[in-house]
């Protein structure tokens, strides 16, 4: 029986997926030369349709790394000198907290339990962090930062750089590109694809900081920002990527773009908001945050009554399969992933078999 | 028309490559979690082949990095606290070395010409250097380190580390891993795997240094050694894997299993002996490295009369694809890559187009 997956990530493969990774075999781009202009072109029409997607000037390079974690290093490589700021709320922003430690710099902490949401007017900055790390998508909560709260907490300290976790909601958040430094995501969720890149959205402030840090502190021997960008203006990388992983991206993307972005973030809201509304009214389920304006509209994290486990396997009886909580609400909460993969017609299929419970 | 890539990487696919990715996809590999149980088999199972192909005792865990350049900086980071030491004789050791520039480390070099080899008995290590860094096989110059040199240096060094790389090379060079405290290669090479995924294969010895050095210096924040340490135990990794890359490894490297190693290793050597007679025998070209046993078994280096970049035309012509030299050697030699996925057939029909030129 093949699968409907609504997990956050491995996620439901993009309808089109397949198509693609039959061009690319039968075009063998697995074997081509990662210095040649047919990479090259590869690589640029990746870059050009997330460009488009993304609506991301030239002022940023979009790079490719393995995973988004690791993008979560080489910024704070590349911006930290001494002391970066955490919004922490989840699991995966903690983790961010946690590599700028491991890094040796001063990880500042603004925290809030999981299922709570950051405005802007709430936060307060240290004088001395250089980065503020924003994350629009906790994957392990159910919580987004509104993109205007974190439009407006970057204008609140224009002065520091602005760091934002797009990995479980690109193309979802419409971010403003002249005002966020940098931002990064994965393949595996909402595009549908199999993991194993990450892209990085990264502006010049970036690129000069990190020359500059460079000069007193190491920036890292692999992926460091200044060499991935002097890569990127030759349309390759410093290391041989995943070039299949790169080709499929683009191609996804550019089925995105032939849709346009603006209904696929119209559809996503559609289709979360009959998430939201069957779990508020359905006995058994209640979502799991509260203010409705940090509520994701990718990754929707209920409570349940019953035992999770017992509810994500009735329904991979029915072909479906549904994400536990995370961490400690692993039993006790189910999370739903609200992808471009999954059609409106799958999210009703879905409720309907929650429903019928 | 269908080519057959005898580049040093991205190369020619192995044969089973479009079968085991065809399983992969209607399996819906691509859409399981990272944190499940199908996965950690998955993943167990790949680590079991290539530790039986391999022959990596259980002392050594085998963990999967985004690239075999990321296992450069991870290795450094786990293996030394202030000095390398590190054997340079081409492109890819030289970036070993500048890799640990990068990280402030004191790199110390013993360098030759590219083309020239190492022995163990003119190797010279600093006191103070905690790890060797060599290579097998220098994919730039094609020139390779006998094991039985390796083997050596390490004998006359016991205290010290050492780390070879085999990214071009492996399965072929049959390291002894009582001896070899690090070994990493990549999938896009020998394997005939799509890029996008590096193998680390790390004793525990280095494992116990890196939690040593953390007490001082940084290990860096993602797929620092203690923690995929932690992660492989429960066959998983820190961050979401490139899981079909892991999934074809697993494979193609049971494919290799079945047809044994030593018979891997010896067609390796009648194919590398087949190209270097003609090389050797042909006029128009010669062998780029003078000594025989610093000949490297997997790519094979060529000086050519005419224009390298004529030859890879009229070869390409008859469906045959060779890469050119590197670097400054880029328009007088030749990369003729001789990896398990190319037949002897395939080897005999190249070299036969090369003579018709």
């Amino acid at each position: 029986m093949s699968l409907t997956f609504f997990t956050p990530g491995p996620a439901q493969l993009y309808p089109t997926f397949e198509k693609h990774l039959q061009t690319f075999v039968s075009g063998q781009l697995g074997s081509i030369s990662h210095r040649s202009q047919q990479y090259r072109d590869l690589h640029k029409f990746t870059v050009d349709q997330v460009r488009t997607l993304l609506n991301v000037p030239d002022s940023h390079a979009i790079l490719f790394l393995g995973s988004a974690s690791e993008a979560w290093e080489r910024i704070l490589f590349s911006c930290v000198e001494l002391e970066s700021f955490h919004l922490v709320n989840g699991s995966f922003s903690k983790k961010f907290h946690d590599y700028s430690q491991a890094l040796c710099k001063y990880a500042h902490i603004q925290e809030k339990p999981m299922g709570e949401g950051f405005s802007a007017s709430e936060v307060v900055v240290p004088e001395y962090a250089e980065l503020i790390c924003a994350t629009h998508n906790e994957t392990s909560s159910g919580v987004q930062m509104p993109v205007s709260e974190i439009h407006k907490l970057k204008q609140k300290y224009p002065d520091k750089f602005i760091a934002v976790d797009i990995v479980s909601s690109a193309p979802y958040p419409e971010l403003d590109f002249s005002l966020i430094d940098t931002a990064f995501f994965s393949v595996q969720k909402a595009f549908g694809l199999p993991a194993g890149l990450g892209v990085w959205i990264v502006n010049e402030k970036c690129l000069k900081k990190a020359e500059y840090i460079r000069n007193q502190y190491s920036i890292g021997g692999h992926n460091d920002l200044p060499t991935l960008w002097k890569n990127a203006q030759n349309n390759e990388t410093p290391a041989t990527p995943n070039v299949m992983g790169i080709y499929l991206l683009g191609k996804v993307a550019e089925d995105f773009n032939k849709i346009g972005v603006k209904t696929i973030r119209k559809e996503t809201e559609q289709k979360a908001d009959l998430i939201y509304k069957f779990i508020e009214n359905t006995s058994g389920f209640a979502p799991f945050v509260n203010e409705k304006k940090y509520r994701s509209q990718t990754v929707v994290v209920a409570n349940t009554e019953a035992p999770s486990a017992d509810i994500i396997k009735a329904v991979k009886e029915k072909g479906m399969v549904i994400g536990s909580g995370y961490g400690k609400f692993k039993a006790s909460q189910l999370r739903i992933a609200n992808f471009p993969a999954t059609s409106l017609e799958q999210v009703q299929a879905l409720l309907h078999e929650l429903k019928a419970l």
